[in-house]
């Protein structure tokens, strides 16, 4: 085969659609128990946070295992936004018992620890930074065997129960970093709407936006065919694939039931029928991300939360200072879809489209501007903070985010448009003040 | 928990998305060797028919094998639309060998032949019948573990690289059935567009009208929230769990692409846009059915093509009276969706429009009608045969053709309406003839 043909033949290629065992309904936690004995679990870690452990969702998978005889142990110290000191207690806990199945009941910094538990357990031998990303870690392959996790989230934002990511803050360099292989993705996702009815107002609103921003990343993420380099081999190519036609499916469509739902879900905390579609549709974007990868939004959004300084996140019930995920994920979204509109406007202009605007009058050079007015507008009517400035971040901070961002090349490689420091730069300028 | 809620809770689940693990794009299956490698196989058993071991798809796979150095041994005498009797042969092929991993290059026919070999090489002691769909066979579980099987379509049509299902004519009783368990779902689907280039026009067609019967029948089974009985047990939950939000999306998605370019993927061989996305297709509504279930046109295609008489299927290269699956299945098209129409008009209409149909000024009750009718017309455009009587059958086979659908209750419980003999036998009668 020639040179040339064997070039493109791997460029234009997705590798893989990854797979999710999920089980979606009202009240599915409550058969937990029964996929326990199936599993012939004999001593199953149970991993949750403080709050959560004394609401519902906790409740009902408590009283299945109890229910199916199945014996547990619970953990229930999960930083909110984990560390790699928090990680580190979590593992300690399992290492220091040998369970044979994982379960974690909670939003993405339960999953994400419960994922690192088990990974850790399992290769005791292994240094913390063994499996962590490069270039903070050394990025080893993942090459034993994991235990069983079953994921049950309890917010509809991060899709972890979908993914083989756990992120969480590396504390000597306040940037957030992680763990990326297909190894941790759980076993079985068991979505159940029920679980975000107990959401606070904040946790709804922020984990929507987590939401928001793997769709419309995702979706406009640099196209599989023209990522490169392309590793020969299969096995060495990244999960991270560009968006392609297969994830833009779940991408384009998770978009579609944000725009319908989600402020309906974050102002009124009964209507299910708007909470469970946003649960949905977590999962359908997570997928939609897995496959594709995110981009400047979130490489940007690490040192946001990293760098934290006083913001107090309401509706967190923690101690400690946080910018809660999807805050910090969503605030630089409109400087970014209007930095990245110019390489793929027709899909910038979709998505304006979706989100709510009357794009029929626009032209593509208008595809960066009209959907970034769009989401100034969804974020004004969802009541966020008026950008970087009101988290209490100023100008001279941006050197240090700017810094922050280098290292997530992992995902801003996959950002359509290339970009400098200098544009990282403007890109948080911009961010500061929203409205 | 009460007992109603309890119910309720069980009814209203999806119990897991089914997951697929698929390489998409030009060229893609020039890397199987690598993949095989990767593996660490030492002994591959390649399957294939007659027809395609003399053609591209078949000839490039076998390169790759050779410039990586894998051992292989071939197995070409797949059936075009496989019996137990051929399944046997390709069955003890693989019993004499001590094969590490499956290969299967073509359509349909040879990847469920070889998931069979796969199945039963891996469990010398079963009978053939046990892991046959009951009521025909024992449908018994199966537990041991399979060895890695890639399967690389060369068809647009089937979805059997995504579905853990394998069909073959069950002679004595001159009814297709089947195996259907998530343990014989491939490994990994290599989807290579290139391979459907050499597809006669015929295979094309039909193999399409697989893909749009995959998608019109999952959108339209009973939602999963109304199937029943619900086993209390999750593992003892079918695979076919109805129409659900997740297959909802693959199903639609489908149809639209369908739509678009199935009459030119047909119409010109050389349509590289069309034919690749009609093989992209293929996989979505592969997964959409793989979770949600066929139903009726599949139920009742069983007994069409099983009772074949003197029909010979142009470009299928086989010496034996064949009906080719897709034509099977889309002759009673028309009429089962004209049935099914009063129970879901808003998906019946929602299809009709996708497949072009104008329903601005429609009602609910002219779904069937006009649903009906866009099929007639998409099947007179692409040229299928006029109906049942086309192909050799007269009312006086309709007895045996309702006898043949009996057994096929796995599928055909899932239609949206319930259904008599009578019924069954109405619709037969009036898919005789169509235009
Ligand atoms: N693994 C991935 O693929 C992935 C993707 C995106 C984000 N993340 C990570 O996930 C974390 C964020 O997770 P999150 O947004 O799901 O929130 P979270 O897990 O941090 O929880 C936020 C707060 O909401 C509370 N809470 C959660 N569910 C509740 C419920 N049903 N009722 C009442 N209170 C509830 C928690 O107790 C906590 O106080 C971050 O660390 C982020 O980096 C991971
Ligand atoms: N497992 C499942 O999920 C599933 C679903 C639907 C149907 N099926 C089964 O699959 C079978 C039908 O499979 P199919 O429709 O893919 O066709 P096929 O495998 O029966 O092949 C049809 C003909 O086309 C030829 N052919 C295939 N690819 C070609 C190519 N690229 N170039 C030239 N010729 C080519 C074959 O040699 C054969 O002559 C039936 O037995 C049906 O019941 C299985
Ligand atoms: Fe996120
Ligand atoms: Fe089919």
């Amino acid at each position: 085969m020639a040179g040339r043909d064997r070039v493109v033949s791997l460029l234009r290629q997705l590798e893989r659609m990854a797979s999710s065992n999920i089980r979606y309904g009202e009240g599915v936690s409550r058969e937990i128990g029964m996929d326990l004995q199936n599993l012939r679990a004999q001593n199953v870690c149970l991993m949750t946070d403080r709050n959560l452990s004394r609401l519902s969702p906790v409740k009902v998978v408590l009283e299945s295992l109890t229910k199916n005889g199945v014996k547990y142990k619970l953990f229930d110290n999960v930083r909110v936004e984990p560390t790699d000191t928090s990680f580190k207690e979590a593992i300690l806990f399992a290492k220091n018992d040998s369970f044979d199945v994982f379960v974690a009941v909670g939003g993405g910094s339960v999953i994400d620890t419960c994922k690192a538990a088990n990974l850790y357990s399992c290769h005791p031998e292994a240094d913390f930074l063994d499996f962590v990303n490069a270039p903070i870690g050394k990025g080893k392959p993942i090459t034993g065997a994991l235990k069983p996790l079953i994921a049950v989230p309890t917010t509809a934002g991060t899709g972890s129960e979908t993914t083989g990511v756990a992120i969480f803050d590396y504390t000597p360099l306040k940037a957030k970093t992680g763990i990326a292989s297909r190894a941790i993705r759980p076993t079985l996702g068991i979505v159940d709407p029920m679980h975000t009815l107990s959401m606070p107002e904040r946790v709804t609103a922020n984990s929507g936006f987590d939401v928001l921003c793997h769709a419309l990343e995702s979706y406009t993420a640099l196209p599989y065919n023209q990522r490169s380099p392309c590793p020969p081999n299969p096995i060495n190519r990244p999960a991270y694939q560009g968006s392609n036609p297969i994830s833009d499916v779940w991408s384009r469509h998770a978009l579609h039931v944000v725009a319908k739902y989600m402020k309906r879900a974050v102002r009124d905390p009964e209507d299910l029928e708007a909470r469970s579609s946003m649960h949905l549709a977590s999962v359908f974007a997570g997928i939609g991300f897995g496959n594709a990868g995110v981009h400047l939004c979130h490489g940007m959004s690490y040192p946001i939360a990293g760098n934290v300084k006083t913001h107090s996140a309401k509706g967190y019930s923690v101690e400690h200072p946080l910018v809660p995920h999807g805050l910090s994920v969503v605030l630089t979204s409109p400087a970014v879809f209007n930095f990245t509109a110019p390489m793929c406007p027709e899909r910038h202009l979709e998505a304006a489209h979706i989100l709510g605007a009357d794009v029929r009058q626009l032209k593509r050079d208008d595809a960066g501007a009209v959907l970034a007015d769009t989401l100034r507008q969804f974020l004004f009517d969802l009541q966020v903070e008026d950008g970087l400035g009101a988290l209490g971040y100023s100008l001279d901070d941006i050197p240090a985010l700017v810094k922050g961002t280098i290292p997530q090349e992992r995902v801003t490689k996959l950002s359509p448009r290339g970009h400098t420091e200098e544009d990282l730069s403007q890109l948080f300028q911009a961010s500061m003040k929203l409205y």
